[in-house]
């Protein structure tokens, strides 16, 4: 897909998904664009685990419950090694996150929605249990669930603030 | 541009640009890519200053000179604005990462090339000089300016890590 096609039509799915199982290729490619992603100082400390079914998806949602993880017939997690930085300064939000969209861009490119699922890990007791789940060590964060899949019935689309009102001109205010 | 080509393309261009001038359409179409990405809360705290000719790029660094933004004919400078949260969690790091991710695959799928240049703003006393430069309020705050424009040859693609190394299935370290 074009790529500013992909990146308009990408929205934040949070209802449910179809049943259909997502090809591992597919689910592969995804967490390649992620990882094509700069991470800052190259420390490269993004690290994901690719839930390829719907058995292994639902497990981690039992740890928190949410409508948008529930049907899926497979998610990304992603999470960030803090052993990687090595003592340079850390960018593991920014990292996460770029990869993250990245990855939420690739699902669409490839005909799947997906969304950026991490209120469910807010809660530390939640996030260090999903991360023993995940067999994470102590020194990887977990951070995002990307649920993928194919839609059942499109979700909704949020409001935008009109591009002219986030936009200036060589100074803040200047149109 | 297809959009994997996209992202297997894009790098992080450290050294000269071309002098010629991006055009303003361009700008606008990379600006409203970055403003396509999610925000936490939908809150939409990015706002960006479009840096559409040589000289507003020269006085912006002359506070911070960096190779990469030297010679670069155009930018775009991405704030987020502490405001637009208005008392929700905030994720303004998650949010200008995403929206900055995609101006940066943007810019490649016009023919450009970029990069995510933060580190001249880490400091403190520069981040509030470029901030008053480019009019900011005090509630916004300056995160990241990408430069845009063409290559003066290519530069240097940084290495990676293995793909086998950073992504498991199922469970960490499981392959």
């Amino acid at each position: 897909m074009d790529f500013f096609e992909t990146v308009f039509k990408r929205y934040t799915h949070k209802t449910k998904f179809l049943a259909d199982s997502v090809p591992l290729a597919d689910l592969e490619l995804i967490a390649k664009a992620g990882l094509a992603a700069p991470t800052g100082n190259n420390t490269q400390c993004v690290k994901l685990v690719i839930l390829r079914d719907k058995k292994s998806v639902e497990e981690l949602c039992e740890i928190s419950p949410t409508e948008g993880l529930k049907t899926a017939p497979a998610a990304i997690a992603v999470f960030t090694d803090m052993a990687a930085s090595k003592g340079i300064k850390n960018f593991e939000m920014e990292d996460y996150a770029a990869a993250a969209e990245n990855m939420l861009l690739a699902a669409v490119a490839l005909g799947y929605v997906s969304a950026w699922l991490d209120s469910p890990y807010f809660d530390d007791d939640k996030r260090l249990a999903a991360e023993e789940l995940l067999n994470a060590p102590e020194w990887y964060k977990l951070w995002v669930v990307l649920p993928i899949g194919l839609p059942d019935g499109e979700g909704t689309r949020r409001s935008k603030i009109p591009f002219e009102e986030l936009v200036s001109y060589g100074k803040i205010g200047d149109m």
